[in-house]
């Protein structure tokens, strides 16, 4: 039985601490699941929309054994202005053992882990880490490839308002991969290459797909585009992934996307379906590293 | 252990198809429920509004012992504008062994069968069929009718566009009922009749519920009728059913209604509320219905 | 076992059915949680939003072993403009054993108790009452003080449209407290003193909280204030509630406020945060005490 802790980021995680949810997301996956976690009450408290990371940390705890309840923006007590604070006092109040919480505010799960003693896990807050995606983001990319180190990682697309992206790095970079950032000023500032060790950026999606092991698609939206005053047919020609860009690739390179994607936006649907896309396994990989993230942080790992 | 399958529609099932999920709901009526599909995950998809369809799934799903999760058109990717096929490999990938899917466009679960490999249960879709409901409408008939074969069934408002009459007209249809359809032309096309053999049309109501053994009512949207300059007040004139319609028919003929009722205006509650009408009888038989869809779907029954 | 009840108000339960509630509460706060109710189907039919009652419920009901289904005024067949009376006879048809309600109206839960068979939990009704509210809220008072009988408790803010004030008037004056309700007349009207034996009003807030054992304040909406043309800093200036104001009751009272607090309005969080404040304690015993609800409502206590 080992204490319980929150997941806040993976910026502050060691190498040696992202390797071990690894191997328990691991071990979660190739044995049928145990209700370790039987009786426990997990809050999942949803301030912006999701599919994919509410249902997949819905079963997660549900596998596990746990009561789930959903708070989500519209039909709660967040509609009648109640801070973060005391929402997540009550939730602690109502016995929540821990609290999954996504949040339109960077630093949002945070302060929910300064103010209760359960644990907090940021299932993604505003423009800061996503760090249940970034653990299977890794775990996708192992399951592929023997090694992190001195792999070559790129991430196309809108990184600067991307915590998807700031996982990625922070974890990546622990393990000495070599990131390539692409994508146009606007979306990409040039000072992103302080984000971590190893983290390059370019203009020229040739040279960021040229050789690359992992390519790493972002959703882009129109509207974002629009009040960035970029043109989205230029967008398209320039940092869309077609087949002629991945083929500058590595052979053996994966094609990856958090989701939702826009497809004829920044991924063609040849790609998207392609044998080379692990799309769907990173869904499937991320139940059981979020099976993982609850055991540890609630202290049964 | 049989294979698993999807429930699209009635209309190309064969009568023993349909009798063998009758007879299967019939012993999960008569049985204490088992957990048969213990540990399965369900995902309800519900793209449109629901109370009776979504809870009647969730309470048969959760009496078998599985995990649902609930994804409703709110609160979801479904906002961000992913597509239908996308969101379907999603809950695929998240570990979904089933997905019941209500969708406002006819054919959507279709489109979700073809791309995925887990079963599909059509939860209704567009104007095309609700085949749940035409079977737990037969249910329901035949808990008060030794046969559906000659029976006179006649169902009444907007056939046009109901996939619940489309539903139970081809179900009916397989087993030798009479069906006449009764409505005005802006509900009720002529070409009504080429549904399904047995068939009749009629514009008047008492010609439909004379010697009835079965009055089916639709519900009947105020706005709809606005949209095709029909008044409403005639509606009920020409349309409703009163206790002095309901008389022509026989003596022990039931009134079903699928809900919700506009009661005043399809239907009088004196009729709604009489001993003639199993309407809630047909939404407790839903549960068993649904119970067996699920386990036969799922390969268990 | 007992026979099923509903639990609308507490205006018409005697002193022993109350404390026979909050005996059983106690009785589940010791005791690890059995699945006294396993297999039953729980409906939470929500028409207002809510976070603390709702997921109280949930989490009671779920510890108790039950299958929930929430059914909120979003996403249900409440929009398609169903009757209560309809959803009610739906949700019971559907089999569930008992249905928690909450509504803007005052009376609905009892609409529902006079038409349907099932027991009926009121979760608030419009402005009459909040019994599980008013129950806990007994419930914590009796954890810091021997007897309710004499004590001197006050109540502050908006008590017009509070359902649980009513509750709590209710139940203090079947055992003997003194009540004070304070307030300006827009917020509390005179006739107040008429709602039960031992209550008195004052405008004052002094004498309100002088010598209080127990200090519970009311959320204060903004919007309200303004449609009474009542100016918020003056409120504000009369009747939140400082650490100077709570220096005049008891030097052991206790503060509760029902959430969700407006910090800043009613409160100040000096107050609420201070170690007089039982907030959380209230919501963290809301659970129990909705166990003994539901144990006692379905006939198992």
């Amino acid at each position: 039985m080992s204490r319980k802790r929150s997941l806040l980021e993976l910026e502050h995680l060691s190498a040696d601490e992202i390797t071990s949810f690894l191997k328990l997301a691991r071990r979660m996956q190739t044995r049928s699941p145990k209700p370790l976690l039987r009786g426990k009450r997990i809050a999942l408290l949803f301030y912006e929309a999701s599919t994919r990371t509410r249902v997949s940390f819905e079963f997660a705890a549900k596998l596990l054994g746990t009561h789930t309840s959903i708070i989500s923006a519209t039909a709660s007590s967040i509609e009648k202005g109640e801070s973060l604070i005391d929402t997540g006092k009550t939730l602690q109040a109502l016995g929540a053992d821990c609290i999954v919480v996504r949040h339109p505010s960077s630093g949002a799960p945070h302060v929910l882990a300064r103010t209760l003693q359960i644990p907090i896990i940021n299932a993604g807050d505003g423009m800061h880490e996503h760090p249940s995606q970034g653990l299977l983001d890794a775990y996708t990319i192992l399951r592929h490839k023997k090694s992190l180190k001195n792999l070559r990682i790129t991430m196309i697309g809108d990184i600067q308002h991307s915590r998807v992206v700031r996982s990625n790095v922070h974890l990546l970079s622990k393990f000495g991969a070599q990131i390539i950032l692409c994508g146009p000023p606007e979306l990409l500032p040039d000072y992103a290459t302080t984000l971590a060790p190893g983290v390059k950026v370019t203009r020229h999606m040739e040279e960021a797909t040229r050789k690359a092991d992992v390519v790493m698609m972002l959703r882009v939206q129109k509207e974002r585009l629009a009040g960035l005053k970029l043109d989205a047919e230029n967008y398209i020609a320039h940092y869309q992934l077609t087949p002629e860009r991945l083929n500058l690739a590595k052979s053996d390179a994966i094609v990856m996307h958090p989701g939702p994607m826009v497809r004829g936006m920044e991924i063609q649907s040849e790609v998207a379906d392609s044998p080379q896309s692990v799309v769907e396994e990173q869904v499937h990989n991320g139940v059981y590293v979020r099976m993982a993230i609850l055991a540890t942080c609630l202290g049964v790992a």
